[in-house]
């Protein structure tokens, strides 16, 4: 299972259409991102992807033999008045549901660990059939993930625990709202 | 200027000596937050070094033509006790000063952010001569940065304004002491 630079495996391209104008989400969420740091709203960046270096020609300073590794964490962080975020972001074309094998063992470790210390941890998910993106605290995936029975979160879960992400042009998605609005507010720290 | 995975150039390889136990500051500062990792003290990682990818062989998974790009931030962030952390690690052969040379713009202009932001943010020097590593707060590497005067800050200064990190074995650099002491005793949230 191995990762493409945009995170993606290859054989799971992002759909294109008119009403996300085309953008995946990596795409939507770093131009978000952009917008945050530039407008000094908050500090988030994607991590990079770590890579396995197996030989290098260093005369060049080229890498030529190197592979894509799993991440051990999530793909953002940063963060946001004073208060550190963390989270994954996923996208799929499951309209019921949202298979929890998107989402590492590592991955939901990690998220664990961060809230245990105080840090601000979820998961942004795209539906991208029903053209929906999601906020959904790391707890109820925690909760999903432990519970074990189900191998997927279902799409109502999302609707009724989860917090929809308003689109827009400029601020693609600004999730933060959200995490204004819900997480912080009663966040206690 | 092309970074080495190690965030190192080649030409600058680290001393060995009895006294540092030939571990050079990257590995100790990695071993330091497996341990705080494993001991449930904080989560903090190093961030992968990005890359610029030219070309892969998709058959097999492979980079077969790929360079390392300076990173636009710190090269470790996380979270302790719901406090963001930030810093950049720099190791300096140089006895009587750090030269300013070892930090790029955009990586003060993170710093800067960073603190906006109420983040904890600063920068871990090991004078290797010396083998002493010193926590400096980045308000003080900013302050110099942006005296323009002089290119390196003084020895002296890390002596009288930064803090001087216990070196011991399982916690190698244990940093986060100096955070909970010197930083959050007197923080604002």
């Amino acid at each position: 299972m191995v990762n493409y630079p945009n995170g993606k495996k290859t054989y799971n391209k992002p759909l294109i259409s008119s009403g996300n104008r085309g953008m995946d989400l990596e795409e939507s969420i770093n131009i978000t991102n952009e917008y945050y740091r530039n407008n000094n709203i908050a500090i988030i960046y994607k991590k990079p992807t770590p890579i396995k270096l197996v030989k290098m020609d260093y005369e060049k300073a080229k890498i030529v033999e190197a592979y894509f590794q799993q991440p051990s964490t999530t793909d953002y962080n940063g963060v946001y008045k004073g208060y550190y975020i963390d989270f994954e972001a996923k996208e799929t074309n499951n309209a019921t549901s949202f298979p929890l094998a998107n989402i590492h063992a590592h991955q939901i470790e990690h998220l664990k660990s961060v809230l245990e210390h105080k840090g601000i941890a979820f998961i942004i998910v795209s539906f991208r059939k029903k053209e929906e993106v999601y906020v959904l605290p790391a707890q109820i995936v925690i909760q999903f993930y432990e519970a074990g029975a189900r191998k997927s979160i279902p799409y109502q879960t999302f609707v009724e625990q989860g917090f929809k992400i308003k689109e827009g042009y400029a601020l693609r998605l600004d999730y933060l709202k959200i995490i204004d609005e819900n997480f912080i507010k009663n966040f206690n720290k």
